[in-house]
Order: structure tokens, then C-alpha cells, then sequence
């Protein structure tokens, strides 16, 4: 179910918008094949659209012509600039492209560059796969035998380059023989729940029932769910977790319900720098409220508000499951002790 | 705006399900097209199924030639079990139907009691129109200019008779001259927030802001929203509210903003017999989550949960509008005082 595929100079993504009655792959050939495939949601999920940027931006960089290393640097700042427009709210679309920047800056001529970029693109790929296993691994530790877990939107293997974010964790349970099932929301407006975590996880045959998003409340109500697991599009360095439109609700509700509410999320989520004030929560077009797979549902004309983040404060989030382990409140401190764990290292994943 | 149409012996209901983008009426000739109707929610809200309902079984008695007028209150009595079934969860089917089968009672003959049936059919459609309006003047005291009031579903005049129960004191404060904003969910599955909601508020020239069921929580949060009023299929004696799925969410959320919370309902809602443990939630079927409009968006032979109705507690309920008043804590107390103000007394509404 890897959303991905490298094949030496050429990028393809699946088209998620289509799934799960259609399959189709799309060809990444520069940076506006890149933005668009971003902006449109072809493909999405806040790790996975980091990856295309940063392929995005060293594909484009291969066909132009500089006179110097320092006319190529800047090009990519132009071009990192655009991509990093593509969505605003998840922060590793900015922090992917930081580490392709990097990786030319350190090169010592432009053909060297040129190959850097590259290089370091599929190196943030198989970083990204790493970072999954380790979410999985550290986060199967949380889930018992015989639990129900109630996950939102897709943090799966296609939001991700392999195992997901909050999917990891129940995937790796799996493996470890524990008995798991899970209730996936919906997801209005984009449907990512419905239309893409039921379809990952019927493929692996883990056992999945959609329920409608007005049917958490309930659910929770009637003691169905053990533990909820989301993933993040941002983790704020107090533990603000900015993610899918609807995230914050169930944390409202997990806590009613004494229920624990875990966000998973690479190291690449957490920005360490923002504000709560200054996360901009991206507004998307009328028509994904209005419409769904293109049959209009509500009057022509009628007045939408379509946020497509939230933010779910630290009270109400039980733990952070990440790739440098699982870090409990206060999360200022557990954050900042991760962070000084160390910057990016290239990982190389073998096989 | 009224959904339903009768003209002298022939019953006419507007065919919700095809809204926005279609208006056709329907037919109904006999218990059974009753039957059909409210089962697969062309028409729908707790007050108008019961109207629809007592129409089925007094058009289905004219058909009908007894040799006596006890053959023919126990035929009533089966059209009524049968009907009773169509919907379980709202008490008003139930309510109506009773009311119908009283006036039978009452008859002195059996030419008597068709001609009965057929009248308290009208004087139950004119005591619901009756109802709402009073519901609207009551609750339109709760309401302040400038407010913007959150609602959930469709409980306006396509739920009734007239103006709504939820949506009735928004018209009513409306008419008084204040100024006052509607933000309706979007209510997933059967959509009724934005096919019916959105439009009837948008024919009557209401300010309405459409958002999916996800977007409740962060709403809330940015302090958009000053009231929540929302209706209910039926309301316990102790002031458990029955009502649409993702109503328990919405008060859970309201409760954390410290936002009043509302519902409204005629009394033929009010259900001072039954005990929270024994309220049936109807399950209806898988494919209203799996698809839309008939359009798939989940695999197909996903497992699905999909519950019609959620209960709020009393204790998140600010009050419950009804035609006898405002009701506050302790319901207990408030509903039984109500309660003991009469039973249905027929209204004859002029105009």
C-alpha cells in the first residue's frame, strides 16, 4: 500500500482522490507537477506530502542550466518558496524542503548539487519509512489484546511512505499477535476515512467498521472504543496538536469518556519554532462542503465554512507517539529533551 | 415551505429525499404508502411521520367496510402496530396514532368513525402546525440580536407541519425584528443539514452557513457560534433528549464552550412512560454510510455502524422549548408539571 514509487529518475504517486473504486498513478515531473498533485490532494497526509515536495523540487532542479552553485541555491529557494505555498498547516512540507536546501549547500560544485538533491530526496524517503517502524514500535507498546482503537482521517500507509502514523502502532500490535480492531470516521469533507483508511486496512484483512462523523459521541457512549489514535499535521512545542478538521471534537469526547486519546506523528510534525498564534489553518474551496464526488448535496449558493484543521489542546491528549519515543505531559519538557536529541540524520533502510 | 398537503380526501408529501436539487410530491393513498414513506424517510422529522402516519391509517380505514364498529377499531389497532413500525425511535408515530384511535372510540357508528379518523387526521396536522408556532414564540425570548445559533439536522418546517420545532423561535426572532445568523451541520448520513436545512433557510431569505459534521468542535471553539438549538425525536420524563446521531457530540461540546443548549419539541415529543434503558435506537441500513447520492465512497463489504439517533443527558441540556414553555432543570420536576397540564386537546387553527 505504498502511495510511492522511485524508479531511479522518475516519480510516481498514487491518485488518492480516486480511491477506492480506481487506481491510478500520476507522474511527478517537476515542481508544478509536484504543487498541484499537493494542492488538489492527489496525494496527502502530512509526511507523504513533504516527500513529494522535496521530489519535486530536486526533479525541477534537474533541468535548469546555472552559472554557479550559488544561482542554483537560490533557484531552489524560489522553488522551495512556491512549494512550500502548496498547503499551508503541516509543517513538514517546509521542513522537507529546508533538508533539500541543506543537502545543496553542502555540495561542492553543481553537478555534485544537482546529484545531492536528488539523493537527499530518496534519503528522506526512506527516513520517513523509518520513522514509521519506530512510531509502530514504540506506540504497539500502548495497545493491549482485545482492544478497539477509533482512529480519524487517514494516518496510514498512504499518508505516509510505508505503515502510517497512528496506523503504525495497530499494524505493529498485529504483528506482535495482539488482537486489534479498529472504527475508522468518515472524515467529511474529504471522506479520507471511508474512502482510504477502511480500504488500507481491508487490504492487510484488519478488522474495520466505518461509522459516520456524527457517530463518535455515541460510540464512545456505548464503551466501543478502548483508545483513540490520530496523527498530526503539527505539533506545537507545548503539545498543541494541529490536525484533520474534527480531531478536536473526539478529544473532547475521549476525555469525557475517560478514554485515551494518543496523536502519533514523525519527527518531522513537530515544529518546535511556532506560535499557537501563528498557525495558519488552511481554508479549502466551497465545493468539497457543497459536493461530494462531484453530486451536489446542499443548495447552489449556500454560505461554507471549510477549515481543514484543528487544534486539540495538550489537557486533552494522553500521549505523543513518535519516532523518538513516546513522550507523556508536560509536554514542553518531553518535547524539548526529544528535540535535543539530535537534528535530521539521513537513515539508509535497506531492502 | 409546508411538506405536506392535504385536499379533502387525497394526501399529498414532498419527497425529501430528492432535495435541494429536485421537488417532486408523493402520493399517499393507504397505510402501506404511509408505511413506505416514512421508512425510507421521503418525508422524516419526529412531528411530520406522525402527521403521515395517522393520514395512512385513516385513508387505509375508508377502504375498509366492517360488519361492526369493534371490527373496526381492531383493524385500526393492526394498521396502527403496523405503522408503529415503520420508524421506532420517535414517540409522535406512536402519539398520533393513538389519537387516531381514540376519535374511533368516540364515534357513535361505524359511518361515524371513518368520518372521525379522517377529521382528527386534520385537527393532529393543524394542532402540529399549532405547536410550532407556539414553540417559536416561547423560545424566540431565548434568543438575542445579533446571535448566531448553531442547529443540527433539519428540525424547520420540512421536519413539520410550519416553522420547525429547532428552527421555529429562529423565524419567530427573525419576525420580531432581530438579527439573527443560522450555522447548520451538514449531519451525515442522510444529509438533512445540508439538503434540507440550508434550503429552506435560504428560501425564506435566513443567513445560513453550511459546515460538515467535523467542523462542530472548532467552531465552537473560535467563538462563532452564541446558542445551539437542535429538536428531538423524543424526550424521556427525566429530560434525556432522543435525537438525530451527532447531537451528543454537539452538547458535549457546547457544554466545554459554555454555550446554551437547546431542544425543542411539541409535547406529542414528550414521552413521560418510557425508561431511558428501554428507548430502541434504530440501526438503518449500512449503505447510507457506504455511499452518497448512490455514489460508493467506501470499499465495498466494509462493516458499518449506523445508528439513527444518539441521547443527551439532562445535565447538558440548558433547557427544552416546548408549546407549554421552557422547561429547566430539574426536568423531572418541569416535565411533570407540564404534563399535568392536559392531554392533546384539538386546536382549530384559522387562516
Amino acid at each position: 500500500m505504498r502511495p510511492i514509487k522511485w524508479d531511479n529518475q522518475h516519480l510516481r504517486v498514487l491518485d488518492q482522490r480516486l480511491l477506492p473504486t480506481r487506481t491510478k498513478w500520476i507522474e511527478i515531473n517537476c515542481a508544478e507537477d509536484a504543487f498541484n498533485a499537493i494542492r488538489n490532494m492527489a496525494v496527502r497526509g502530512a509526511p507523504l506530502i513533504g516527500i513529494v515536495a522535496a521530489f519535486g523540487l530536486a526533479l525541477e532542479l534537474q533541468k535548469y542550466t546555472p552559472m554557479s552553485k550559488e544561482e542554483l541555491i537560490k533557484k531552489a529557494g524560489e522553488i522551495k518558496d512556491y512549494l512550500s505555498t502548496a498547503r499551508p498547516t503541516a509543517v513538514n512540507l517546509r521542513w522537507a524542503l529546508e533538508r533539500e536546501v541543506e543537502a545543496l549547500q553542502n555540495a561542492d560544485n553543481i553537478s555534485d548539487a544537482k546529484e545531492a538533491v536528488v539523493a537527499r530526496a530518496v534519503e528522506l524517503m526512506n527516513y520517513e519509512e523509518q520513522t514509521s517502524r519506530l512510531i509502530g514500535e514504540y506506540g504497539e507498546k500502548l495497545i493491549e489484546n482485545g482492544d478497539t482503537i477509533l482512529t480519524h482521517c487517514n494516518a496510514g500507509s498512504l499518508a505516509t511512505v510505508e505503515y502510517g502514523t497512528a496506523l503504525a502502532p495497530i499494524r505493529f500490535a498485529i504483528k506482535k499477535g495482539k488482537s486489534v480492531k479498529v472504527i475508522a470516521t468518515e472524515t467529511r469533507p474529504a471522506l479520507q476515512g471511508s474512502r482510504l483508511t477502511a480500504y488500507e486496512l481491508m487490504k492487510d484483512g484488519i478488522d474495520v467498521t466505518l461509522i459516520s462523523d456524527t457517530m463518535v459521541g455515541y460510540t464512545l457512549s456505548l464503551g466501543m472504543v478502548d483508545k483513540v489514535f490520530v496523527g498530526a499535521d503539527r505539533v506545537l512545542n507545548d503539545g498543541h496538536v494541529v490536525n484533520k478538521i474534527g480531531t478536536y471534537q473526539i478529544a473532547v469526547l475521549a476525555s469525557r469518556h475517560k478514554i485515551p486519546f494518543y496523536s502519533a506523528m514523525p519527527w518531522s510534525s513537530v515544529d518546535m519554532e511556532t506560535k499557537l498564534s501563528e498557525v495558519r489553518i488552511e481554508q479549502r474551496n466551497p465545493l468539497e462542503v457543497e459536493t461530494v464526488k462531484g453530486r451536489r448535496i446542499a443548495p447552489k449558493g449556500v454560505k461554507v465554512f471549510n477549515p481543514a484543521f484543528d487544534i486539540t489542546p495538550p489537557e486533552l491528549v494522553t500521549a505523543l507517539v513518535t519516532d523518538r519515543g513516546i513522550i507523556y505531559p508536560p509536554y514542553s519538557k518531553g518535547l524539548y529533551e526529544a528535540h535535543k536529541k539530535g537534528s535530521y540524520q539521513p537513515v539508509i533502510v535497506s531492502g
